[in-house]
C-alpha cells in the first residue's frame, strides 16, 4: 500500500514478504496480512493515522514485542499494526517521587532494571518480562507471580499518555499516588487490549526493592493438601510474594522425562513459594512457617542465599520450557478460582473429564490449565472442553483469564459466557470513545 | 411527594421538615430541597426509582454517611436523594481469600475492624474513618495518611456492585487480585462519585496485619528542610507508610492558642512519620533512618510502645480540631504536588501572596491548604485565590484535588483547568452510560 509512504514520523513496512512476522503472537492463532505495518516515531504518524483510518474506512491495531497470549495484537481485516517497537523516549527514574516513566516502546526488563539500580521495585513480572514491551502489559494489564502479593499491572500505574480517537495523545493521571479528580480514564484503558486508544507511554509507581527472601522448594506427600495451602498460609496472615505450583501429572512427566535436576524430586506435586520483606528472614517468621508447611512436606529445601534462590526459580522455568518442547501443540489456559474453591476446581476437572494438566499461580487461583493432546482433537470436542473449563471456574466465582487478556483468543467463550449487562456496558463505551470503531476492530467485543 | 409512598422496599422520608440534615455534608455547601429521601432496602426500590427517575424527568442524588468534603452527596434541582445507610448486607471476611464483601451502608470502621479481628488490614484511612460509609470512600477513591505506602481506596477493591442506568444491580470483578477478563468497569466507577450508577455494595482486598511500626514526632529546625524530607526518605529506600505535616504558622498558632500539650513542642514546622514492616523496629533501620532524620530534628521522639505511638497521633487529631474550632469558615483545600516539587510549591504560594496555612500528607505531597480568613474574603477574590492556588499545582505536575474529589465544590475549577481532551471524553462516557442524565445531575461535568 504505497498510501502509507507518505506518512510523517514513522517507518513502513508493506513488503507483504516483509510482513510474516507481524501474524503472530504467542497464542496459537494467526491474523491476517494487514494493509500494512507502521513503525511510528512520534505524534504526527499517530494524528495522520487516525485521520485516514476515519477516512478510508480501516482499523488500526496495536503492537508491543508480540509477546501477548491471546492474539490481541494480530491484524483482522482491513487493518493497519502500529507497531510501537521505535516510539521514541527514554526511561527516567525519579527516586524523589518514587516513580519511573517510560515509553509504551521500553522493554520491561529495562524498566526493572532501571527501578532496581536505584533501589527500587516495579512488581508486575509476566513470564515474557525479558522480552515483552512496557506497552503491551500496560493493554493486557499483565501480572505474573509476584500479583499474589503485589497486584497486577494496573496496581503500579500513575498516569497512562494515550492516543485517543482525536487523533492526539491525552495524558490521565499525575506522578503521585494520591490523585483524585474525577473517574481514572487511566485505569479505564490498562487492561482495555486497545479498545479505547493506544497506550504510547506510562509513569510508573515504585516501590522500595525488598531487603530480604525467604525461599521455599516444597515437594508435597498429598496433592490435596497443596490445594488447601494458599488459604491456610493467607488465613495465617503468611502472604507470599509469589507461590507457584505443578499438579502431580506435571511432576510424574517431569520426573520420567525432564532434565536430570528434575528426575530426583520427591513427592506428589510441587509447590516454590517466595516471601519477601516483613520479617521473612526471621527465626519467628521461619518458625511459624515451617509449622503450617511441615505437615504437608514430602522435602523441604529453604534457599539461604541469592544462588540458592536463583536454583529454584530455575525449576519453574525449566517446567514451562520442557513441556512446551515436549507438546508444541498444546493449548495453555489461564482462569482464575478463588483460593477459597481451589479443590472444588479440580473435583470438578476430575467429573467433567477434561485431559488436562495444570502449574501456574497457586497462591492467587490463577491456573494455567494445559491441554496436551489439544494438536490432536476434533476442534468441536476441544472447544467444548474449554468452555466446560470456562464455565467451571466461573460457576466457583472465578473468570477466564487471569493475566492474558481476552484478544481473539477468548473472544467468543467471554461474549458468551459474561454477564450481558457487562458486555452491554463495554459496548456502549467502545461505541462513546471510538464511534467509526477504528481502534483494534474484531477484538473482545 | 406522596408519589414515592409506592415504592416497594424502601424508607421514603418526603416531610420538608425532616429533610434539613439532608443538604448539608462535609463541605461549605449547602444542597436544594429534594423531592424527597429515599432510604432503599433492596434491588426493588432502586429498579423502581431508576424507572420513575426517567419517566418522571428527575435525578438521583446517591448519598452514604454525608461525610463528603465536596458536597458530591448534596441534593441539586429536582431530584430524589438515595441514601444507603439502611441498604442491607452484612460485612463477610474470607481469610483464606484475603478478602472482604460489605455493603456500602457499612460504616468504615467496622469494615476495618472486621479485618483486624481476623489479623487482617484494609489500609484506606480517610480522616472521616470513624464516622464514614464504605459506599462513599468508594465513590470518592478515599485515601489518608496511609496512601503514602499503599495507596488510594482503588487500589484495594477486588469487585464492586453498582446499579447502573438499566435499574438493575451488576456486579464487575471476582474476589481475586488477578482477574483480566477485558477493561476493569469496576475501577471506572470507584471515584466517580455517582456520575455512572451507584455502588452499592463492594469486595474488598485485604492483606496481613503489619507487625511492626515505628512512629516519630519531629520538630524541625528548618522549614526548608521539612520540605526536602518526603523525596530525600524516598529516595533513600525509607517509604513511609505515613508522613503528616503541619507548617510553621499552624505550629506558631497551635503553641500560643492551642492545649497544653501543644504548647511545648519546639522547632519551625512540625512532622509525624510512621514505618510499618520491612524490619522497621530492628537496629539496622532506625540507625540509617536517624542518620537522615537527625539534621533536620530540633528534637525527636520515637514511640516505642502502643500508647506512645497513640499520643504521638493525638498530635495529629488534635490539630486539625483546634483549627477548625478557630476558624470555624476557614475553607481547606486538597492539592496534590509531586514530592520532588513541594519547595517550589510553597515558593509560589509565597509569590502569589495567598494567605495560607498548610497541614496534611506532606509524604505524598497531597496538601491541605487552608484559607483561615474565607469567611471574611470578598468572594470574588476568594475564588481567584483558590483558581491560582489550583493552577500553581497543575503547573509543578500535581492536581486539584488528592482526596476530596470534585463534587459541588470543585466543578468550575476542574472544567476551567482539565486538559479539554479529558473532559470531552469524560462526557462521552457519562452520555454512553447514563444518556437521560439520572445520576448524580450538575455534578463534575
Amino acid at each position: 500500500m504505497d498510501a502509507f509512504k507518505g506518512l510523517p514520523e514513522a517507518r513502513v513496512i508493506s513488503d507483504p514478504s516483509d510482513l510474516a512476522p507481524f501474524l503472530q503472537d504467542e497464542s496459537h492463532l494467526r491474523g491476517i496480512l494487514p494493509l500494512a505495518v507502521v513503525k511510528p516515531h512520534g505524534p504526527a504518524a499517530l494524528r495522520e493515522l487516525v485521520r485516514r483510518a476515519k477516512a478510508e474506512g480501516f482499523g488500526l491495531v496495536p503492537r508491543g514485542a508480540g509477546t501477548g497470549k491471546a492474539g490481541g495484537c494480530l491484524p483482522t481485516e482491513r487493518t493497519v499494526v502500529v507497531d510501537f517497537s521505535e516510539w521514541p523516549g527514554e526511561i527516567q527514574v525519579s527516586p524523589q517521587d518514587l516513580c519511573l516513566r517510560a515509553p509504551a516502546s521500553a522493554p520491561l526488563r529495562d524498566v526493572k532494571a532501571a527501578a532496581e539500580a536505584r533501589g527500587l521495585f516495579y512488581p508486575p513480572d509476566p513470564n515474557s518480562w525479558e522480552s515483552c514491551a512496557l506497552g503491551g502489559t500496560l493493554a493486557t494489564n499483565a501480572g505474573g507471580p509476584n500479583a499474589c502479593k503485589y497486584g497486577m499491572t494496573r496496581h503500579w500505574v500513575l498516569a497512562v499518555d494515550a492516543l485517543l480517537e482525536d487523533g492526539e495523545l491525552h495524558t490521565f493521571g499525575i506522578s503521585s499516588v494520591k490523585a483524585n479528580a474525577g473517574p481514572s480514564l487511566g485505569q479505564l484503558l490498562i487492561g482495555s487490549e486497545g479498545l479505547f486508544g493506544f497506550i504510547t507511554g506510562a509513569t510508573l509507581r515504585l516501590t522500595p526493592l525488598p531487603r530480604e527472601y525467604t525461599t521455599l522448594l516444597l515437594p508435597v506427600k498429598r496433592w490435596e493438601d497443596l490445594l488447601e495451602l494458599p488459604g491456610r498460609l493467607c488465613g495465617a496472615g503468611y502472604l507470599p510474594s509469589a507461590f507457584e505450583f505443578f499438579d502431580p501429572a506435571v511432576l510424574a512427566e517431569l520426573r520420567a522425562h525432564g532434565p536430570e535436576e528434575a528426575r530426583r524430586l520427591p513427592g506428589e506435586a510441587l509447590a516454590i513459594l517466595e516471601f519477601d520483606d516483613r520479617g521473612s528472614t526471621s527465626d519467628a517468621f521461619l518458625e511459624g512457617l515451617l509449622d503450617l508447611l511441615g505437615p504437608v512436606a514430602d522435602q523441604l529445601e529453604v534457599a539461604s542465599d541469592a544462588r540458592q534462590r536463583q536454583g529454584i526459580w530455575a525449576v519453574r522455568r525449566m517446567t514451562s520450557v520442557f513441556l512446551k518442547e515436549r507438546h508444541p501443540r498444546k493449548v495453555s489456559e489461564d482462569i482464575v478460582v478463588p483460593r477459597s474453591r481451589l479443590r472444588e476446581f479440580f473435583a470438578g476437572v476430575g467429573r467433567l473429564d477434561i485431559p488436562a494438566v495444570t502449574y501456574g499461580h497457586l497462591g492467587d487461583g490463577n491456573l494455567h490449565v494445559n491441554l496436551l493432546a489439544a494438536g490432536e482433537t476434533d476442534p468441536a470436542l476441544l472447544d467444548r472442553q474449554l468452555m466446560d473449563l470456562f464455565s467451571l471456574a466461573i460457576s466457583l466465582g472465578g473468570t477466564l483469564s487471569g493475566e492474558h487478556g481476552i484478544g481473539l483468543a477468548k473472544r467468543d467463550a467471554f461474549l458468551a459466557l459474561s454477564d450481558p449487562g457487562h458486555i452491554r456496558t463495554l459496548r456502549a463505551l467502545k461505541q462513546a470513545l471510538d464511534p467509526q470503531g477504528i481502534f483494534n476492530p474484531g477484538k473482545m467485543v
